[in-house]
Formats: C-alpha cells, structure tokens, sequence
C-alpha cells in the first residue's frame, strides 16, 4: 500500500513492534555477538500464520548479519563477514548432502545499488559444466580434495529485469529450473530497508526465498519452494530505502515530538502529496559504488566458501 | 552549509524567492514556449554581484530548457529537445568562430545518476584526430559542406572521479587545456536538482562554467575561465535530488502548514537528526537506466548538432 | 577436424567448389543487387541430405547481405542495410502471423567480437510485459497502428556463455521456451567467417537454427526446431576468423603457387607445427569495438523493422 | 615498415639473432630461475645506439617475467607472479625515494585485449587525495606503519584512445604531468608479441617508456623521459600477436624447411597478398576475457605491493 514503510528485512519488521510489544506471537529473536561485538548475528523466526501477518513475511528463518565497523576496517576483517555469512548459508542448506547448486542474482546490472545480484554472479566458482566435461572426481583432483568428497555442480545466471527481458526473473528461472533440476535454488538480490545506516553493511540469509514487491526492481512473482518446485535460499544486501520511507519516517518523529498520538499521525501523512512523488524514487548512499563491490565479493566469497571451502 | 537546501539549477534558486519578491535585484528572469507549450525555455542572468549573493552563483547566463512531455513521448519528440539545446548551445557560444572545442564529461561511470557525462562523451563526434591526420577540408568533404565552412577540431575527455584518480577532474583538465589549447572547454556533468519532477527531464545551460559542490560527486574546484584561461559553457542534467533536500522539504511543507514561520521552522530543522544521515545519500528515480541513457543521447545529439550541423 | 577450413557462413563453404565443380548437387544458389550494386544478397538453399553432407549444414535456407561499401559511408546507407536485413527476416518468419517471439543474443559480452548477440538485445523494443499488464491493443495504440493489427510479444534474453554459467546457451534457452511457449526463437550470434573480407560487412540469416562449433564461443547443442520445439531462425554476423583458418588459407595459397596438388598441400599442412598451436586463438580487426556497435545497431533496427515497422 | 616481424617484447626481438649470433654487439642478456623453475626472469639491456638500432628498441633495461605455469594453477601460484614483478619494478623504481607517482593505464576499455592498462587502474591503491585532504601520516597511520616511513601519493588515469578522445594518450598524460608534477610516470600497457605462447603469461618491465606503434591501439607519441619531463617505467604484457607476424612466421617456417635461403623468402613473402589484408587485424586467445582479468589482477598487485607493501 502506498506510504507504508517498506524493507526487505525481517529484522527491521520485528524492531516495529518494540515499542508496543516486548513479545509478537508466533515470531521469535534470538541474537549473538561475534568478533569483540563488532558482528551482530540476529535470527527471526515466524513460526506460524499469525507472526507471517504481523510481520508480512511468509513463515521460516530470517537471520540477519550486521557488520558495519568490519566493512570500513581492513580486508581481513571483511573476511571475517564473509566467512560467517558463508556459515550461515550453511546452516540453512541442512545436513542434506547437495549435488546441484543453482545461483541467480537479480537486479539490474546498469542500476548501480540494483546490481548486486549479477556482481555476485560473475564472482563465483562455476563447475556445472566442468563436472560434465570431465567426470565425477575432476574438482576433488583440482582442489585437493579427497576422492569421496561431494563435488557440487554449480551453476549462476542473471536474468536480467522485466524491462530488459519482458519477462519476470521468476519466468526464466522456472524454466532452468525444469530444465537442469538442481537441489537448491540460491536468489541473490539487492534489497530495501528502512534504516539508511543499514545500507551495505547488512546481509540477510532466508529460507523463505523471495517475495515481491520490494528494492529497486518491481519482481512480482515469488520465487520459493512452492512456485519452483525445489528449495530456496535467498541471500540479499539492504542498498536502498524508499523515498517514500525516508520521508515518512522523518515527518513521523517530528509529528512524534510535537505529542500527535499514531493515529493522528496516520491521518496527517495520508493527505501529504510529497510522499506521492517518491512513489517512484529510492535513496541511496553516493559511495554506492565501492559500496556494491566490497559486498558482492563479500556474498561471492560467502558461497564460494560455503560449498568448495575456497 | 549542512541542512540547506542543494540545487545547481539556477532556475529553482530563484524559485525560492517568488513568494517574497517578485523582482530579484541583480536577476533577470525571462521565459519562453515552444511545441505547443510541451518545452519552456527560461533564462536566468545573474547581472551583478548583488544578484550573484543571493542566487549563490557566479555572474552570467542560466538558460533552463524543461520538457517532461517530450521525454515521455515518441523519438522525434525527444529529437526536437535535443535540436533546441543545440540551439542554445551556440548561442552561449557567440559569434566568434571556434577552432578547436574540448569536451569534458564530469561524473563517474560506475554510478548510474553520475554517469551523464562520461555516457555523452561516449557519443560525439570527435574530429580532432582526423582533422591532424588528414588535413584541412577533410571534415567538410566528408559531410559534403562547402570548401569555406570552418572545421571543428572537437576533442573529448571522461576524467573520472577523484575517489578513482586521486585527482580533481579540474586538475587533469587544466592540465590538458594547458596542453592543446582549445578555443572552448565543454563541461557535461550531472547535476542536483531540488525537485524530483526535474529530474532527467530538464537541461540548464551556462557560460559559467562549473562550481564545487554539489551532485553525487565532490568536485571541489571550479572549472570556469578564471581557473582555466579559456571560456568554459557547463551543459548540465539533473539526475538526483539530495536526500537532505528531500526530508527538509518535506519537512517544512507540513510545518508551514501548521502555521510555523520561516525562522522557526529553521531553528526547528536544525535540530532534527534524521537529516544529518541523510548527508552522504541521494534520491533518484527507479527508471535511472533508462532516463540516464535518453539523456546523454539528447545532450550528445545537441552538441554534434551544434558543432557539425549532425 | 583439426586444421580444417572453419567457416559458419554457407556462402563460403559454397564458394570452396567453385573451381571443381560449377553446380553442386543438392545446393541452389541465386543472387541479386541493390543499391546500386553496393548490396549483394545471395540465397543459398541446401536442399536435400547430398546437399548438407556437403556442405557440412543442415537443410534449408542462408540467405547473406553483403554490403561493405553501405557501412563505410554515411547514417542513411547503414540503415539500408537495416531494412533489407528486416525484409529477408520477415520473409523467412513467413506468413502465418506470429503472437510471441523470444530474441536469444549469444556470445560473451566481455569478449568484444562476440558480444554482438547480447548488445543486440539491449536495443530492441521488448513489449512482453506491456502487452501482459496493460492488455491487448495497448501496443497499436502507442504506435499508432490500427486495431486490428497483429501485435508481437518480444522478450529478449542474453544467456552468457558456459565459462561464467555453467550452463550451455541451448539449456538455458529450453527451459525459458518449455516456460513461456513463443512461435519463434530469433537467435543472434557473431561467427566465424573465413575472409577477413567479410568481417562486420555481412549479415547471414537461416531458418535452420544454430549448429555446434564455430565463433569465439564453443556452443555444443545444437538450436533448432528438432531440439527447441518451436521453430528458430538464425541471424549472424561474422566477426572474426580462426587463426587455424588464417594460417591454413596463407600456406595453401603458396603451395599452389608453387605448383603443388591439392593432396600434396593436405599431406603438407598436416604436418605443421605453428597449425596446432592456433586452435584456441582467432583473428579480429583492431577497430572491432566501433565495428561491433555498427553491426549490433544494425540487426537490432532490423528486428524492430520486421516486428514493429520502427 | 608493412610486413615486417613486429613485437614489442625485446625479448624477442633478441631471440630472433640467436641463430646467427650468439653475442649482439651492445646487448647484453641474463636470465634467472625461481619457484622450481616455473618462473623465468630475464634481462635484455641495450647498451649503446648499435643495440639499439639491432634491437630496434632505446637504450634501457628491459626485465621479462615468464610464468606460464604458475597462472594455469592456483591463485596462490598467480600471487608469487604479482610479488615477483613488485620486487623488478622496485629494482627499476631505483634508490631515490619517491613521493609522487602517476600511473596511467594505456589502452582501450571497449576492446577487451586493449583493456589491460583501464583495468589496472581501476584495481589500485589510489592515495594522492587522501594525503591531500587528510594530510601527512594518514597513509601511515591508516597502514599501520612507521611514523617515518615514506607516503607515496598514488594517482591514476585510463586516458583511452585516439579514436574515443581525439587526443593522443601522450598529450593528456603530458599535461597532465606538467599540472601535478610527479617524481614517476608509470604506463601500463597490452603488447604484440612474436609468439602465442607468451600471450597471457609474460610481463615486461621497462625503464625506456613505451615507442609509437604496437598493440592494438596507435599510439604515436613516446612516453619517455625527454617527452614528459620525468622517468618513465613501462609494464606491458603481451595480448596480441599481429595476424601480419602470425601468417609471415608460419609461411617463413615452411619456406625454411623447404631449403630457401633468407634473402629469397624475404623476396618472396614481399609479394604474398594475404598479409597486406591482415594489416589491421590482430590474433588473440578465446579466453581472453578470463586472462585479462587475470592479468589486470596480477599487474594491480604488483603495483600496490612495490609502492604500499600491500
């Protein structure tokens, strides 16, 4: 609905309702500390139907890895970030040995804090086709490994957007899907929080994959076990905030100052036409540049550790 | 000064003041409609130092060509845009015939809203080369002009950005104007603007050149005749709002509305924190790859069209 | 084989026989000029199995425009080329009025010469998603088209190469036409000529698919009706020759001249060293990126002409 | 002059007199082995203008790296290469020490063997703005070291081509020079070697600039000490072989075996058609796009490594 606060982070959902609630039913949070707390690992769970409506997310696990001092320091300590999502990713894959590995990356590659996904695409170890041509054993030989290690044929694309293709990523990536059968669907995509210090210094891993609506992109098709027929696990990166967020969120604490209670409030920004204007328009750090590529090596260095140990 | 309102566009600095004042002392403001109302061309000439105070530019000539209308509409719409900024291009140029012109695209090619600059220079017809190479009336047969015409040696030049050169790009401009000495240096750079509807709908013209400050870069130097020893025109497009901009307008709208005065309403922004976050961010529209890209067309159309009648 | 004369356009392969033979069995071969003789557009129609086995491609229809002289000249020429390209395209689409088409660009946007595919379909008219969200007749009215005017849902898609997705183009192509079922599959895709003559000058187009093998890329399955499920039409450009091909031609042409038979030249080159060493390498013009920009505007005009008449 | 052997590597140019000579008159080579062999470092200096005019190079030292198979292994393999070629461009930098350097990356972004000068620069340590704004002992401080060790303000810029500016390289990168004053030029650059082999594999280090003419780009201009002002350093890897050199070498081959003498094959391949067509085009690995990449990282390291010990 138009002039709601959007993210894609289930954490920033929960933190709604810290006020009102110490306790929303059917979402639990759980959070860790690492690297002398400059790591935060946040998990949300929605157990059931009613935690899915308050938090407007479907049921799974949602965790959350902040890192923002480990992303301006040096390279080994965004190593540090990597690795851990890496775990994360891990975790969520289960204990179910995988063979094959499918890795879209969303978003559009000519829009700076959309391209995320097809950044972490072409940074991937890639061994679908290597493991065809060459035969079982071929990856254990190059690295290392012993003979009876599982070896999983990975596979990246990057479909590209609706208004490149015509078509929704969701429609192209069904169709591998059916054409290649892998045991996992991984989504990378960039995504929209309401935070601006959120920005490139977040990521989110979930088992739920991805719905729509949100980022820069307009995806409008879920992209989850139910619509594709195989799991999905999406890994996204906060790098924009809605305009429309933005603004809400400054005039609602100045409305808060000035004692209106939240129903008040809800009636004066609904009648406000700035916020109509920003329907279209995102915000987003000037250093989107740098920004975009430490973490797309970050997400790259995350898989490529998660399933070859690199 | 943090917390005030950005704009490069001299039109929307004198916007400010139409409340107040109807004359500008030191401004002079003229505007004009062609293509049925579908394109407003105003000119803002800053006369003196007076005028020069308030608008917070340098003395000169301002021309904004608006045409949202012909963006949205068929190519030889956007075509009529481009033939009239190439119109006002060589009237900013005056009557003495030019030799050789240096174009400059300003901004950073990995940036989407930055990137004007870079893309345009991508485009033109650059001359210079060929006309050292084989000689002169080389140009003029080639696009079957007569023997007399004078031939432009246009040269063209994406300095990149500070963060990627450790350079200013007016350090390696001057260094280059010093070098081949060009009758004119042609400033292309992305601008801020203060309202979103401008955004990549509107081009300003001046013969001022370029002055530190604002957009998504920080150049911090000016590129101006002063700076440089030759005349400097600046083409420049609005292609981001600062996010600053967008909270304190927003802001203000509803606490004029609730009856607040100028000053109050200053000393009260200067106290809301949500705007100094917003500091190193911008807005700009979802749709950027695509307007960015209809935007370097139309100012590379116009400059070809000014130089060689293309 | 190893050292044999590569070339993906039938017209070269036909003209290896004209010194032995003046008619091949099982091949047709018409030409005419246009444009005052600077456009040749040759038919070769391989009819029958004799005809491919020697030939070494399927059955069915190559037609080539040939048209140097139109691209070294001015805008207007190029866009001759355009339209005839557009014109040879709709007569293969033959008559049965089409309702979806799905534009495949081959190749590897990082590799300049086969980047042609994926450059092509960033600059065509996709219309999939309009025709899908804003109903049937949305399209004729934006082009000023009649009522009753069949309209075309283009999506366009750019799969990569094998190397960055572990993934034959052919796979990916099959899964999205099992998803969304076109009438026709356009595939672009830049080849390998034998002439250095023909490069970036000419323009095949064939109802018979792609075939494994040629070009920079190593594509393996092949992209035909049989393999796909609806038909395909293929449009190329050669962009660059195998170094094999480049040595081989040179050497053979010395041996003749020194009068040896054409056994004695097989049995020679066999036996050359610098041949093996050149299979991975191939040959391409220094001017190659202005040349891929050409040749990609160019088919891309022709497929928005044949589709849309723009 | 047209049909002659061209290479940039005066190593090769070196390796072509060992047939005749085992010593060339004011050309002295020593060659080194390291990591088991798999590395070759070889010094080529001309001594005196007989060197030179034999060698068809100025008077110098040339250091050639080879390491073929250290970049078909693993990356821990490639990151010896980098060190390596730190330590020669250390060894050339000399004594005195340096305060401000400027890279400059020669070459054509578009075209991806010309890429590898654009694709350095994009990978370094830029530091110049950083001393500028922050002041003496930032660097330090930021990279852990000595108060008093030496800060090196780093500065870069990818100039691009005659064809894309209408400037030769050597006049941007000249005023450029005269603005900012550096103690070092260093230009990066993609060579044409003699042979395929070395493509890809083999780093040239030199102390003389870079001379008119190879590649795939025209540069005209020297880059050299007397025509910049201050020493120049050139690292160039070989991308390319001209298809000229290509075809002479394998017919020279061939003409030997078949008992001509010197002077009769040069007569002969004067008169061979093939090579005036092959003029302008060049040879260039498939996978090219992988080992640019490659390199581009390895001469990136390379540089940080010799000037921030990174």
């Amino acid at each position: 609905m138009k002039g709601e606060i959007r993210t894609d982070l289930a954490l920033e959902m929960r933190e709604q309702f810290t006020e009102d609630d110490v306790e929303v039913r059917g979402v639990a949070l759980t959070e860790d500390f690492c690297e002398d707390g400059k790591m935060r690992i946040t998990r949300v769970e929605i157990l059931d139907e009613h935690g899915a409506k308050v938090m407007k997310k479907p049921i799974g696990t949602y965790i959350t890895v902040e890192a923002a001092k480990l992303f301006s320091g040096e390279e080994a300590q965004r190593r540090k970030v990597s690795e851990e999502v890496g775990r994360q990713l891990e975790f969520l894959c289960g204990k179910k040995p995988l063979r094959q590995v499918l890795v879209t990356g969303l978003g559009n590659r000519e829009v700076t804090p959309d391209s995320l996904g097809p950044l972490v695409t072409d940074q991937l170890f890639v061994t679908r086709h290597l493991l065809k041509e060459y035969g079982e054993g071929f990856l254990n030989e190059q690295l290392d490994k012993g003979k009876d290690e599982a070896e999983i044929a990975l596979s990246a694309v990057a479909p590209g957007v609706m208004g490149q293709t015509g078509m929704e990523a969701a429609e192209i990536i069904k169709g591998i899907v059916k054409h290649i059968h892998p045991d996992l669907v991984l989504v990378v995509d960039a995504l929209a929080a309401r935070s601006v210090e959120r920005l490139n210094t977040t990521v989110q891993l979930t088992d739920t994959g991805i719905c729509p609506g949100a980022g820069v992109g307009n995806n409008r098709q879920s992209l989850n076990k139910e619509s594709i027929g195989c799991p999905v696990i999406a890994i996204g990166v906060p790098t924009v905030v809605d305009a429309v967020t933005i603004v809400r969120d400054s005039m609602e604490g100045m409305l808060k100052e000035q004692g209106y209670n939240k129903k008040e409030i809800e009636l004066f920004l609904r009648g406000v036409e700035a916020m109509r204007k920003m329907n279209t328009m995102f915000v987003t750090p000037k250093s989107i540049d740098e920004e975009i590529h430490q973490m797309s090596r970050t997400i790259s260095e995350a898989i490529n550790y998660c399933f070859f140990d690199l």
